[in-house]
């Protein structure tokens, strides 16, 4: 079993390692992951450029791959035989913070996942829900934990590629976490400001501002699973076909 | 009626004032798209940086914005009240390329359309099935003629902003369309291909290169209307969910 590890906070980040570290001993792990920050950066196919792939050492002193491309691209990169072993299974985060709700078209921890599934195999993104403006001190045990146990059973169940596993965890300790719950989608309510500020030049700039997102604590969601203190697992899929729109669309005549 | 229209290609592609021009006569029609091109930039939301707004003037004379962020910053950029009038509908487009199957994530086009579903206004993503390496003198008539129709009959029909239309064009002239159809996500085959090559320095560097991607042309599906004649009209949700595999999951025990 070859499973790649990636993320989108960038080679550095210390919920990459301590994911890493916690699949060891599921098999082989190669670390590929961008040499910066990509959060909120969506799925990303870099096709006008090329890019560039460095040996680097991770704080452990292991052996990783910084790539300039998205996390996204660090898929990519692998699954086109970057890497003389095949990847079975690529496993993407800790994210610091979840994504849930429309969150995850933005999201690069999702899209990692996603371009596995597009290319065949099964992909999990993990992502803690950690408190507002602690991410630098975070303690990635549990969910490095969480994300072993979980990736072991996907691996056990021969899992299908069709679709990708998005793991939200919560930030408590292992003894205060309730289980796991399989859930949908939920709502995220966006709380976005345009701040508008003038440069020493009297020029306009625009910060997209305002307070973080929130979500719709409904049951059977994800955001409702890790609110009360579970392990929400949403299964995605590749097609967003709006069926239901469809059959109403059909009620219309749609002439040129 | 104000409409917002912007692309992925930049300011300055044909494809957008063509859409504009096509658009003027069903309300107010503010352009405001990215002053670089943005494809296969997926969806994108720019915190970590301030962005710039900067009022150009496109190639008919008529007053457009370019912004340095993505198509779906300029979106929420509108959606937030850049302008003093609210928007009432986002049009983006016209994209010199189909967009179908797994491309619509990677896609700015779509994921333009996508952020005005979160901002609760109808979207509208169009592309055209433009011949390969022929993007550079297409003739954008025919598909600026069908965008006017198709956005006014999503106007006339009062469409619910909780999900997006795709619609994808075929190349070919008004009488040569055979007409419109409602299809759903078809599916995207790759035919990325790894290109390793060194610099001048020796260090290696990374292409994803190779042929273009085809689709299955499937009946029912985005690539199957489009390589049939049709204009397709693929209803997008934002809920990616798979419901499917998610009563699969339920039937095995999750533990921690």
């Amino acid at each position: 079993m070859h499973i790649l590890v990636t993320n989108d906070d960038g080679i550095t980040a210390p919920g990459l390692l301590a994911l890493a570290q916690a699949l060891r001993s599921l098999g082989q792990v190669t670390v590929l992951a961008p040499d910066h920050n990509w959060s909120a950066s969506g799925h990303v196919k870099t096709l006008h450029r090329p890019l560039r792939v460095k040996e680097i050492r991770l704080a452990d002193d292991s052996v990783g791959y910084a790539s300039d491309g998205a996390p996204s691209d660090c898929v990519a990169l692998a699954m086109l035989g970057l890497f003389p072993e095949r990847v079975d299974l690529v496993v993407s985060g800790i994210n610091p913070n979840i994504n849930i709700g429309h969150d995850v078209t933005y999201s690069g921890t999702v899209t990692a996942a996603m371009e596995a599934a597009i290319s065949g195999v099964p992909g999990l993104a993990f992502s803690i829900n950690s408190p507002e403006n602690q991410t630098d001190s975070l303690d990635y045990g549990p969910a490095a934990r969480i994300a072993f146990k979980i990736t072991q059973m996907v691996i056990e169940n021969h899992f299908s590629p069709a679709s990708l596993l998005n793991v939200n965890i919560p930030y408590l300790k292992d003894d205060e976490i309730k289980g796991i719950k399989l859930t949908r989608q939920g709502l995220r309510i966006y709380r976005d400001q345009l701040v508008r500020r003038l440069d020493p030049r009297n020029r306009p700039y625009y910060w997209i501002g305002g307070d973080s997102p929130t979500g719709v604590a409904e049951d059977g969601t994800d955001y409702g699973a890790v609110a009360e203190g579970y392990v929400s697992i949403t299964p995605l899929q590749l097609d967003l076909t709006d069926y239901h729109t469809l059959t109403k669309l059909n009620t219309i005549t749609w002439k040129l």
